[in-house]
Protein backbone atom coordinates (compact mmCIF):
# COMPACT_ATOMS: atom_id res chain seq x y z
CA UNK A 1 0.00 0.00 0.00
CA UNK A 2 1.12 3.40 -0.66
CA UNK A 3 -0.09 5.03 2.41
CA UNK A 4 -0.42 4.25 5.88
CA UNK A 5 -4.24 3.41 7.10
CA UNK A 6 -4.15 4.62 11.18
CA UNK A 7 -5.86 1.74 13.53
CA UNK A 8 -9.25 2.15 14.51
CA UNK A 9 -8.55 4.27 18.17
CA UNK A 10 -10.52 2.52 21.06
CA UNK A 11 -12.53 5.81 21.45
CA UNK A 12 -13.79 5.01 18.39
CA UNK A 13 -14.35 1.24 18.81
CA UNK A 14 -16.22 1.48 21.47
CA UNK A 15 -18.48 4.42 20.32
CA UNK A 16 -19.29 2.15 16.82
CA UNK A 17 -19.75 -0.67 18.38
CA UNK A 18 -22.69 0.41 20.25
CA UNK A 19 -24.44 1.49 17.41
CA UNK A 20 -26.11 -2.06 16.55
CA UNK A 21 -28.53 -0.57 19.57
CA UNK A 22 -31.44 1.80 18.33
CA UNK A 23 -30.83 3.84 21.58
CA UNK A 24 -27.33 4.28 20.36
CA UNK A 25 -27.90 5.25 16.82
CA UNK A 26 -30.62 7.26 17.72
CA UNK A 27 -28.31 9.21 20.18
CA UNK A 28 -25.23 9.61 17.56
CA UNK A 29 -27.50 10.11 14.74
CA UNK A 30 -24.85 7.26 13.21
CA UNK A 31 -25.47 3.79 11.50
CA UNK A 32 -22.91 1.32 10.65
CA UNK A 33 -23.33 -0.86 7.49
CA UNK A 34 -21.46 -3.85 7.05
CA UNK A 35 -19.75 -6.40 3.85
CA UNK A 36 -18.21 -4.74 1.05
CA UNK A 37 -21.37 -5.01 -1.50
CA UNK A 38 -23.23 -3.00 1.36
CA UNK A 39 -20.73 -0.01 1.74
CA UNK A 40 -19.95 0.05 -1.79
CA UNK A 41 -23.57 0.56 -2.46
CA UNK A 42 -23.86 3.26 0.63
CA UNK A 43 -20.90 4.81 -0.73
CA UNK A 44 -22.49 5.19 -4.23
CA UNK A 45 -25.42 7.19 -3.36
CA UNK A 46 -24.18 9.16 -0.34
CA UNK A 47 -25.94 12.77 -1.00
CA UNK A 48 -22.98 14.28 1.03
CA UNK A 49 -19.01 13.23 2.00
CA UNK A 50 -19.74 14.43 5.56
CA UNK A 51 -22.68 11.31 5.60
CA UNK A 52 -19.53 9.01 5.84
CA UNK A 53 -17.94 8.80 9.23
CA UNK A 54 -15.53 6.07 8.83
CA UNK A 55 -14.66 3.34 6.93
CA UNK A 56 -13.17 0.40 9.13
CA UNK A 57 -11.07 -2.77 6.72
CA UNK A 58 -9.84 -5.82 8.11
CA UNK A 59 -6.49 -5.10 8.23
CA UNK A 60 -5.72 -8.55 5.64
CA UNK A 61 -8.44 -7.36 3.61
CA UNK A 62 -5.89 -5.08 1.33
CA UNK A 63 -8.37 -5.31 -1.96
CA UNK A 64 -10.96 -3.41 0.44
CA UNK A 65 -8.17 -0.81 1.06
CA UNK A 66 -7.14 -0.20 -2.42
CA UNK A 67 -10.90 0.40 -3.34
CA UNK A 68 -11.33 2.78 -0.37
CA UNK A 69 -8.23 4.67 -0.87
CA UNK A 70 -9.91 7.82 -1.84
CA UNK A 71 -11.63 7.95 1.53
CA UNK A 72 -7.77 8.06 3.30
CA UNK A 73 -8.46 10.34 6.57
CA UNK A 74 -11.29 8.12 7.08
CA UNK A 75 -10.38 4.82 6.53
CA UNK A 76 -9.41 3.10 9.28
CA UNK A 77 -7.22 -0.83 9.61
CA UNK A 78 -8.79 -3.33 12.49
CA UNK A 79 -7.95 -7.01 13.44
CA UNK A 80 -9.82 -9.63 13.63
CA UNK A 81 -10.78 -9.01 17.41
CA UNK A 82 -11.88 -5.53 16.79
CA UNK A 83 -13.99 -6.72 13.63
CA UNK A 84 -15.54 -9.54 15.59
CA UNK A 85 -16.72 -6.63 18.03
CA UNK A 86 -18.54 -4.62 15.09
CA UNK A 87 -19.99 -7.64 13.53
CA UNK A 88 -23.69 -7.53 13.88
CA UNK A 89 -24.60 -10.03 10.81
CA UNK A 90 -23.05 -12.86 9.21
CA UNK A 91 -22.32 -10.74 6.00
CA UNK A 92 -19.64 -7.89 7.78
CA UNK A 93 -16.39 -10.03 5.51
CA UNK A 94 -13.96 -7.48 7.88
CA UNK A 95 -15.54 -4.41 6.16
CA UNK A 96 -17.65 -1.92 7.59
CA UNK A 97 -19.18 1.86 6.94
CA UNK A 98 -20.25 4.60 9.61
CA UNK A 99 -23.00 6.90 8.18
CA UNK A 100 -24.31 9.58 9.52
CA UNK A 101 -28.48 9.13 8.89
CA UNK A 102 -30.35 10.89 6.28
CA UNK A 103 -31.14 14.39 7.77
CA UNK A 104 -34.39 13.21 7.18
CA UNK A 105 -36.91 15.94 8.70
CA UNK A 106 -40.95 16.01 8.40
CA UNK A 107 -42.51 15.41 5.00
CA UNK A 108 -43.72 18.11 2.94
CA UNK A 109 -46.72 17.16 0.16
CA UNK A 110 -45.46 17.04 -3.76
CA UNK A 111 -48.11 17.75 -5.77
CA UNK A 112 -48.12 14.36 -7.26
CA UNK A 113 -46.68 12.22 -4.62
CA UNK A 114 -46.48 7.98 -3.79
CA UNK A 115 -46.11 7.79 0.22
CA UNK A 116 -45.48 4.02 1.75
CA UNK A 117 -46.05 3.57 5.21
CA UNK A 118 -45.17 0.58 7.43
CA UNK A 119 -47.86 -0.63 10.35
CA UNK A 120 -45.69 -2.96 13.02
CA UNK A 121 -43.35 -3.93 10.12
CA UNK A 122 -41.20 -6.41 12.22
CA UNK A 123 -39.09 -7.98 10.08
CA UNK A 124 -35.63 -5.44 8.82
CA UNK A 125 -35.48 -6.98 5.70
CA UNK A 126 -38.87 -6.17 4.92
CA UNK A 127 -38.02 -2.91 5.77
CA UNK A 128 -35.06 -2.45 3.94
CA UNK A 129 -36.65 -3.92 0.55
CA UNK A 130 -39.43 -2.02 1.07
CA UNK A 131 -37.34 0.86 1.29
CA UNK A 132 -35.33 0.12 -1.86
CA UNK A 133 -38.58 -0.88 -3.96
CA UNK A 134 -40.46 2.36 -2.69
CA UNK A 135 -36.67 4.22 -4.25
CA UNK A 136 -37.05 2.41 -7.51
CA UNK A 137 -40.82 3.81 -7.83
CA UNK A 138 -40.03 6.91 -6.72
CA UNK A 139 -41.78 7.00 -3.91
CA UNK A 140 -41.41 10.29 -2.01
CA UNK A 141 -41.32 8.87 1.86
CA UNK A 142 -41.42 5.65 3.99
CA UNK A 143 -43.27 6.05 7.19
CA UNK A 144 -42.21 3.86 10.03
CA UNK A 145 -45.59 3.21 12.35
CA UNK A 146 -44.91 1.93 15.84
CA UNK A 147 -43.09 -1.53 15.97
CA UNK A 148 -41.98 -1.00 12.50
CA UNK A 149 -38.08 -2.40 12.40
CA UNK A 150 -35.63 0.67 12.50
CA UNK A 151 -34.62 1.31 8.96
CA UNK A 152 -30.97 2.01 10.54
CA UNK A 153 -30.41 -1.78 11.85
CA UNK A 154 -27.46 -3.31 10.13
CA UNK A 155 -29.84 -6.07 8.06
CA UNK A 156 -32.56 -3.35 7.06
CA UNK A 157 -29.74 -1.44 5.58
CA UNK A 158 -28.27 -4.41 3.86
CA UNK A 159 -31.53 -4.91 2.22
CA UNK A 160 -31.84 -1.60 1.10
CA UNK A 161 -29.10 -1.97 -1.21
CA UNK A 162 -28.06 1.62 -0.95
CA UNK A 163 -30.77 3.18 -0.99
CA UNK A 164 -31.17 4.49 2.81
CA UNK A 165 -30.69 8.16 1.48
CA UNK A 166 -32.33 7.65 -1.58
CA UNK A 167 -35.76 7.94 -0.50
CA UNK A 168 -36.84 9.93 3.07
CA UNK A 169 -37.82 8.26 5.89
CA UNK A 170 -39.29 8.65 9.07
CA UNK A 171 -40.68 6.97 12.12
CA UNK A 172 -44.25 8.17 14.01
CA UNK A 173 -45.31 7.53 17.32
CA UNK A 174 -49.12 7.04 15.92
CA UNK A 175 -49.11 6.12 12.41
CA UNK A 176 -53.13 6.26 12.58
CA UNK A 177 -52.52 10.24 13.40
CA UNK A 178 -49.89 11.05 11.01
CA UNK A 179 -51.93 9.37 7.94
CA UNK A 180 -55.36 11.32 9.36
CA UNK A 181 -53.06 14.45 8.79
CA UNK A 182 -52.32 13.12 5.05
CA UNK A 183 -55.72 12.74 4.31
CA UNK A 184 -56.51 16.37 5.68
CA UNK A 185 -53.93 17.30 3.02
CA UNK A 186 -56.08 15.47 0.05
CA UNK A 187 -54.17 11.72 0.41
CA UNK A 188 -55.91 8.78 -0.24
CA UNK A 189 -54.96 5.98 2.14
CA UNK A 190 -55.25 2.65 0.39
CA UNK A 191 -54.03 -0.03 3.23
CA UNK A 192 -52.99 -3.68 1.53
CA UNK A 193 -55.88 -6.22 3.48
CA UNK A 194 -56.76 -9.97 2.43
CA UNK A 195 -60.02 -8.93 3.29
CA UNK A 196 -59.77 -5.91 0.64
CA UNK A 197 -61.21 -5.74 -2.80
CA UNK A 198 -58.59 -6.64 -6.04
CA UNK A 199 -56.53 -4.06 -6.48
CA UNK A 200 -57.10 -4.35 -10.30
CA UNK A 201 -60.34 -3.14 -9.96
CA UNK A 202 -59.16 0.28 -8.76
CA UNK A 203 -58.38 2.04 -11.94
CA UNK A 204 -58.47 6.09 -10.74
CA UNK A 205 -56.43 6.62 -7.91
CA UNK A 206 -55.75 10.97 -6.69
CA UNK A 207 -52.10 12.20 -7.37
CA UNK A 208 -51.57 11.96 -3.88
CA UNK A 209 -51.74 8.66 -2.54
CA UNK A 210 -50.37 6.43 0.09
CA UNK A 211 -49.44 2.67 0.26
CA UNK A 212 -50.13 0.91 3.84
CA UNK A 213 -48.34 -2.70 4.44
CA UNK A 214 -49.15 -3.87 7.40
CA UNK A 215 -47.42 -6.72 10.11
CA UNK A 216 -46.34 -9.73 8.25
CA UNK A 217 -48.41 -12.62 10.62
CA UNK A 218 -51.38 -10.05 11.64
CA UNK A 219 -51.77 -7.27 8.85
CA UNK A 220 -52.50 -4.06 9.63
CA UNK A 221 -54.26 -2.50 12.90
CA UNK A 222 -57.68 -1.59 13.48
CA UNK A 223 -57.11 1.97 14.10
CA UNK A 224 -55.67 2.32 10.25
CA UNK A 225 -57.62 0.18 8.81
CA UNK A 226 -61.04 2.01 10.62
CA UNK A 227 -59.62 5.05 9.08
CA UNK A 228 -58.20 3.63 5.23
CA UNK A 229 -60.13 4.97 2.13
CA UNK A 230 -59.34 1.58 -0.07
CA UNK A 231 -58.25 -1.81 1.01
CA UNK A 232 -56.49 -3.50 -1.71
CA UNK A 233 -55.96 -7.56 -1.89
CA UNK A 234 -53.65 -9.09 -4.64
CA UNK A 235 -55.91 -11.75 -5.60
CA UNK A 236 -54.03 -15.67 -5.51
CA UNK A 237 -54.74 -18.02 -8.86
CA UNK A 238 -56.89 -20.48 -8.54
CA UNK A 239 -59.88 -21.32 -6.44
CA UNK A 240 -58.13 -21.79 -3.05
CA UNK A 241 -54.62 -20.07 -2.56
CA UNK A 242 -51.74 -22.47 -2.10
CA UNK A 243 -50.21 -20.56 0.44
CA UNK A 244 -51.92 -18.37 3.24
CA UNK A 245 -50.58 -14.87 2.46
CA UNK A 246 -47.45 -13.46 0.22
CA UNK A 247 -44.60 -11.80 2.05
CA UNK A 248 -44.92 -8.35 3.13
CA UNK A 249 -42.43 -6.63 1.01
CA UNK A 250 -43.82 -8.62 -2.19
CA UNK A 251 -47.34 -7.51 -1.78
CA UNK A 252 -45.66 -4.01 -1.27
CA UNK A 253 -43.97 -3.93 -4.86
CA UNK A 254 -46.75 -5.97 -6.43
CA UNK A 255 -49.02 -2.84 -4.89
CA UNK A 256 -46.36 -0.01 -5.74
CA UNK A 257 -45.91 -1.27 -8.89
CA UNK A 258 -49.64 -0.60 -9.66
CA UNK A 259 -49.28 2.67 -7.90
CA UNK A 260 -46.39 4.19 -9.71
CA UNK A 261 -47.67 3.19 -13.10
CA UNK A 262 -51.28 4.35 -12.86
CA UNK B 1 -49.69 -33.01 29.67
CA UNK B 2 -51.60 -36.11 29.85
CA UNK B 3 -49.54 -38.00 27.63
CA UNK B 4 -45.67 -39.16 27.39
CA UNK B 5 -43.91 -37.51 25.10
CA UNK B 6 -40.35 -39.57 24.67
CA UNK B 7 -36.86 -37.92 24.61
CA UNK B 8 -35.30 -37.65 21.13
CA UNK B 9 -33.05 -40.90 20.74
CA UNK B 10 -29.12 -39.87 19.89
CA UNK B 11 -29.62 -42.20 16.69
CA UNK B 12 -32.17 -39.99 15.97
CA UNK B 13 -29.74 -36.42 16.86
CA UNK B 14 -27.05 -37.82 15.13
CA UNK B 15 -29.32 -37.88 12.03
CA UNK B 16 -31.36 -34.97 12.24
CA UNK B 17 -28.28 -32.55 13.08
CA UNK B 18 -26.60 -33.78 9.46
CA UNK B 19 -29.67 -32.13 7.79
CA UNK B 20 -27.76 -28.66 7.87
CA UNK B 21 -25.69 -30.08 5.01
CA UNK B 22 -27.33 -30.09 1.64
CA UNK B 23 -25.58 -33.66 0.91
CA UNK B 24 -27.43 -35.48 3.87
CA UNK B 25 -30.33 -33.76 3.11
CA UNK B 26 -30.19 -35.27 -0.63
CA UNK B 27 -28.88 -38.40 0.86
CA UNK B 28 -31.89 -39.48 3.28
CA UNK B 29 -34.39 -37.21 1.31
CA UNK B 30 -35.23 -35.22 4.54
CA UNK B 31 -35.36 -31.39 5.38
CA UNK B 32 -35.30 -29.76 8.49
CA UNK B 33 -37.97 -26.90 9.17
CA UNK B 34 -37.39 -24.71 12.80
CA UNK B 35 -39.21 -22.68 14.41
CA UNK B 36 -42.99 -22.80 15.65
CA UNK B 37 -44.39 -20.63 13.09
CA UNK B 38 -42.50 -22.43 10.12
CA UNK B 39 -43.18 -25.88 11.11
CA UNK B 40 -46.89 -25.24 11.86
CA UNK B 41 -47.26 -23.39 8.03
CA UNK B 42 -45.59 -27.12 7.26
CA UNK B 43 -48.11 -29.04 8.76
CA UNK B 44 -50.98 -27.10 7.25
CA UNK B 45 -49.89 -27.74 3.57
CA UNK B 46 -49.14 -31.38 4.01
CA UNK B 47 -50.30 -33.19 1.03
CA UNK B 48 -49.32 -36.72 3.16
CA UNK B 49 -49.20 -37.23 6.66
CA UNK B 50 -46.46 -39.32 5.69
CA UNK B 51 -43.99 -36.23 4.94
CA UNK B 52 -43.92 -35.57 8.32
CA UNK B 53 -40.91 -37.63 10.07
CA UNK B 54 -40.53 -36.43 13.52
CA UNK B 55 -41.62 -33.10 15.70
CA UNK B 56 -38.58 -32.30 18.10
CA UNK B 57 -39.67 -29.37 20.76
CA UNK B 58 -37.98 -28.34 23.43
CA UNK B 59 -39.02 -29.71 27.03
CA UNK B 60 -39.71 -26.35 28.50
CA UNK B 61 -41.76 -25.56 25.79
CA UNK B 62 -45.16 -27.13 26.99
CA UNK B 63 -47.61 -24.98 25.14
CA UNK B 64 -45.82 -25.88 21.95
CA UNK B 65 -46.18 -29.63 22.92
CA UNK B 66 -49.60 -29.41 23.49
CA UNK B 67 -50.23 -28.13 19.53
CA UNK B 68 -48.78 -31.05 18.35
CA UNK B 69 -50.31 -33.70 20.36
CA UNK B 70 -52.46 -35.09 17.58
CA UNK B 71 -48.95 -35.92 16.42
CA UNK B 72 -48.19 -38.63 18.83
CA UNK B 73 -45.99 -41.15 17.73
CA UNK B 74 -43.75 -38.63 15.72
CA UNK B 75 -43.42 -35.89 18.54
CA UNK B 76 -40.26 -36.00 20.69
CA UNK B 77 -38.52 -33.72 23.82
CA UNK B 78 -35.38 -32.79 23.71
CA UNK B 79 -32.94 -30.59 25.96
CA UNK B 80 -31.55 -27.24 25.72
CA UNK B 81 -28.55 -29.03 24.35
CA UNK B 82 -29.87 -30.74 22.08
CA UNK B 83 -32.38 -28.21 20.61
CA UNK B 84 -28.76 -26.47 20.14
CA UNK B 85 -26.92 -28.92 18.05
CA UNK B 86 -30.38 -28.87 15.69
CA UNK B 87 -30.36 -25.44 15.06
CA UNK B 88 -29.08 -23.91 11.60
CA UNK B 89 -31.01 -20.28 12.62
CA UNK B 90 -31.49 -17.84 14.66
CA UNK B 91 -35.58 -18.72 15.09
CA UNK B 92 -35.56 -22.08 16.26
CA UNK B 93 -37.28 -21.45 19.40
CA UNK B 94 -37.04 -25.09 20.31
CA UNK B 95 -39.26 -26.33 18.10
CA UNK B 96 -38.32 -28.31 15.02
CA UNK B 97 -39.98 -30.89 12.01
CA UNK B 98 -38.17 -33.00 10.10
CA UNK B 99 -39.88 -33.56 6.87
CA UNK B 100 -39.73 -35.84 3.98
CA UNK B 101 -39.16 -34.10 0.58
CA UNK B 102 -41.69 -33.38 -1.75
CA UNK B 103 -41.84 -36.82 -4.31
CA UNK B 104 -40.80 -34.36 -7.03
CA UNK B 105 -39.88 -35.70 -9.96
CA UNK B 106 -39.56 -34.03 -13.69
CA UNK B 107 -42.62 -31.54 -14.87
CA UNK B 108 -45.38 -32.41 -17.45
CA UNK B 109 -46.27 -29.47 -19.52
CA UNK B 110 -49.77 -28.58 -18.77
CA UNK B 111 -52.19 -27.00 -21.51
CA UNK B 112 -52.01 -23.84 -19.26
CA UNK B 113 -48.82 -23.53 -17.56
CA UNK B 114 -46.22 -20.66 -15.59
CA UNK B 115 -43.30 -21.94 -14.63
CA UNK B 116 -40.66 -19.95 -12.69
CA UNK B 117 -37.10 -20.77 -13.51
CA UNK B 118 -34.09 -19.10 -10.80
CA UNK B 119 -30.97 -18.56 -12.44
CA UNK B 120 -27.74 -19.08 -9.88
CA UNK B 121 -30.25 -17.25 -7.20
CA UNK B 122 -27.92 -17.68 -4.61
CA UNK B 123 -29.95 -16.48 -1.74
CA UNK B 124 -32.19 -18.72 0.43
CA UNK B 125 -34.53 -15.94 1.36
CA UNK B 126 -35.43 -15.02 -2.01
CA UNK B 127 -35.76 -18.45 -3.24
CA UNK B 128 -38.31 -19.40 -0.27
CA UNK B 129 -39.55 -16.02 -1.03
CA UNK B 130 -40.29 -16.60 -4.60
CA UNK B 131 -41.63 -20.57 -4.40
CA UNK B 132 -43.82 -18.77 -2.02
CA UNK B 133 -45.27 -16.14 -4.14
CA UNK B 134 -44.96 -18.84 -7.62
CA UNK B 135 -47.29 -20.75 -4.94
CA UNK B 136 -49.55 -17.85 -4.66
CA UNK B 137 -49.88 -17.39 -8.18
CA UNK B 138 -50.55 -20.66 -9.54
CA UNK B 139 -46.87 -21.26 -10.67
CA UNK B 140 -46.18 -25.11 -12.32
CA UNK B 141 -43.19 -25.65 -11.48
CA UNK B 142 -40.04 -23.76 -9.81
CA UNK B 143 -36.86 -24.95 -11.68
CA UNK B 144 -33.54 -24.40 -9.40
CA UNK B 145 -30.52 -23.49 -11.84
CA UNK B 146 -26.92 -24.57 -11.27
CA UNK B 147 -26.11 -21.61 -8.03
CA UNK B 148 -29.33 -21.76 -6.73
CA UNK B 149 -29.85 -22.34 -3.15
CA UNK B 150 -31.23 -25.45 -2.06
CA UNK B 151 -35.10 -24.79 -1.20
CA UNK B 152 -34.84 -27.25 1.48
CA UNK B 153 -32.20 -25.07 3.12
CA UNK B 154 -33.32 -24.23 6.65
CA UNK B 155 -33.70 -20.67 5.31
CA UNK B 156 -35.32 -20.91 2.32
CA UNK B 157 -37.88 -23.28 4.10
CA UNK B 158 -38.60 -20.64 6.84
CA UNK B 159 -39.37 -17.75 3.83
CA UNK B 160 -41.49 -20.26 1.69
CA UNK B 161 -44.25 -20.04 4.50
CA UNK B 162 -45.38 -23.66 4.27
CA UNK B 163 -45.46 -23.59 0.00
CA UNK B 164 -42.64 -26.32 0.06
CA UNK B 165 -45.23 -28.49 -1.15
CA UNK B 166 -47.47 -26.61 -2.48
CA UNK B 167 -45.24 -25.69 -6.04
CA UNK B 168 -42.95 -28.13 -7.45
CA UNK B 169 -39.46 -28.02 -7.64
CA UNK B 170 -36.76 -29.45 -8.89
CA UNK B 171 -32.67 -28.59 -9.57
CA UNK B 172 -30.98 -28.90 -12.87
CA UNK B 173 -27.16 -29.46 -14.07
CA UNK B 174 -27.35 -27.32 -17.06
CA UNK B 175 -30.71 -24.45 -17.09
CA UNK B 176 -30.29 -23.70 -20.74
CA UNK B 177 -30.77 -26.98 -21.99
CA UNK B 178 -33.83 -27.44 -19.47
CA UNK B 179 -35.27 -24.18 -20.89
CA UNK B 180 -34.64 -25.21 -24.25
CA UNK B 181 -36.58 -28.45 -23.83
CA UNK B 182 -39.36 -26.50 -22.75
CA UNK B 183 -39.03 -24.23 -26.00
CA UNK B 184 -39.31 -27.80 -27.61
CA UNK B 185 -42.68 -28.08 -26.03
CA UNK B 186 -44.13 -24.83 -26.79
CA UNK B 187 -43.13 -22.29 -24.11
CA UNK B 188 -42.21 -18.83 -24.27
CA UNK B 189 -39.36 -17.99 -22.40
CA UNK B 190 -39.12 -14.55 -20.65
CA UNK B 191 -35.75 -13.31 -18.80
CA UNK B 192 -36.19 -10.46 -16.32
CA UNK B 193 -33.33 -7.95 -17.32
CA UNK B 194 -32.22 -4.58 -16.73
CA UNK B 195 -31.17 -3.96 -20.66
CA UNK B 196 -34.43 -5.90 -21.68
CA UNK B 197 -38.17 -3.98 -22.85
CA UNK B 198 -41.15 -2.45 -20.52
CA UNK B 199 -42.74 -5.94 -19.40
CA UNK B 200 -45.44 -4.01 -19.47
CA UNK B 201 -45.50 -3.67 -23.51
CA UNK B 202 -46.11 -7.37 -23.99
CA UNK B 203 -49.65 -7.42 -23.76
CA UNK B 204 -49.87 -10.60 -25.85
CA UNK B 205 -48.34 -13.90 -23.90
CA UNK B 206 -48.69 -17.66 -24.85
CA UNK B 207 -50.80 -20.25 -22.64
CA UNK B 208 -47.30 -21.88 -21.64
CA UNK B 209 -44.41 -19.66 -20.43
CA UNK B 210 -41.37 -19.06 -18.21
CA UNK B 211 -40.18 -16.45 -16.35
CA UNK B 212 -36.12 -16.65 -15.76
CA UNK B 213 -35.03 -14.91 -12.43
CA UNK B 214 -31.34 -14.00 -12.46
CA UNK B 215 -28.59 -13.89 -9.90
CA UNK B 216 -28.69 -11.25 -7.18
CA UNK B 217 -25.56 -8.73 -8.37
CA UNK B 218 -24.86 -10.06 -12.06
CA UNK B 219 -28.25 -10.64 -13.13
CA UNK B 220 -28.93 -13.73 -15.74
CA UNK B 221 -25.91 -15.71 -17.67
CA UNK B 222 -25.31 -15.20 -21.20
CA UNK B 223 -26.41 -18.96 -22.53
CA UNK B 224 -30.10 -18.29 -20.86
CA UNK B 225 -30.24 -14.60 -22.27
CA UNK B 226 -29.11 -16.13 -25.54
CA UNK B 227 -32.19 -18.40 -25.94
CA UNK B 228 -34.53 -16.46 -24.09
CA UNK B 229 -37.41 -15.17 -26.25
CA UNK B 230 -37.98 -12.03 -24.19
CA UNK B 231 -35.85 -10.34 -22.11
CA UNK B 232 -38.37 -8.06 -19.91
CA UNK B 233 -37.27 -4.94 -17.71
CA UNK B 234 -39.45 -3.53 -14.60
CA UNK B 235 -38.63 0.29 -15.48
CA UNK B 236 -38.33 2.63 -12.59
CA UNK B 237 -39.95 6.05 -11.57
CA UNK B 238 -38.34 9.35 -12.77
CA UNK B 239 -34.84 9.81 -14.87
CA UNK B 240 -32.77 8.07 -13.20
CA UNK B 241 -33.44 5.38 -10.81
CA UNK B 242 -32.80 6.15 -6.68
CA UNK B 243 -31.11 2.90 -6.54
CA UNK B 244 -29.29 0.43 -9.10
CA UNK B 245 -32.02 -2.74 -9.21
CA UNK B 246 -34.85 -4.34 -7.13
CA UNK B 247 -34.41 -7.54 -5.00
CA UNK B 248 -34.42 -10.59 -7.06
CA UNK B 249 -37.70 -11.49 -5.36
CA UNK B 250 -39.52 -8.00 -5.51
CA UNK B 251 -38.79 -8.36 -9.40
CA UNK B 252 -40.63 -12.19 -9.70
CA UNK B 253 -43.15 -10.91 -8.12
CA UNK B 254 -44.04 -7.90 -9.97
CA UNK B 255 -43.31 -9.67 -13.61
CA UNK B 256 -45.05 -13.34 -12.21
CA UNK B 257 -48.54 -11.07 -11.09
CA UNK B 258 -48.16 -9.83 -14.42
CA UNK B 259 -48.09 -13.10 -16.29
CA UNK B 260 -50.81 -15.06 -14.12
CA UNK B 261 -53.12 -12.04 -14.51
CA UNK B 262 -52.92 -12.12 -18.24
Amino acid sequence: MSFAVPPLSKAMLTRFAKLDQKKYRDQEGMFLAEGLRTVRELLDHLPEPDLLVALIVDEGAHESMQWFSGFRGKLYRANREVCARLAQTATSQGVFGVFRKQPGGRFDSADRSLVVALDDVQDPGNVGTIIRTAAWFGADTVICGEGTADPYNAKAVRSSAGSIYSVRHYPVKELATELERLQGDGYLVAAASLDGQDYRSFSDWPERRVLVIGNEANGIGQAVLDLADRLVMIPHAGERPNVESLNASVSAAILLARLCFI
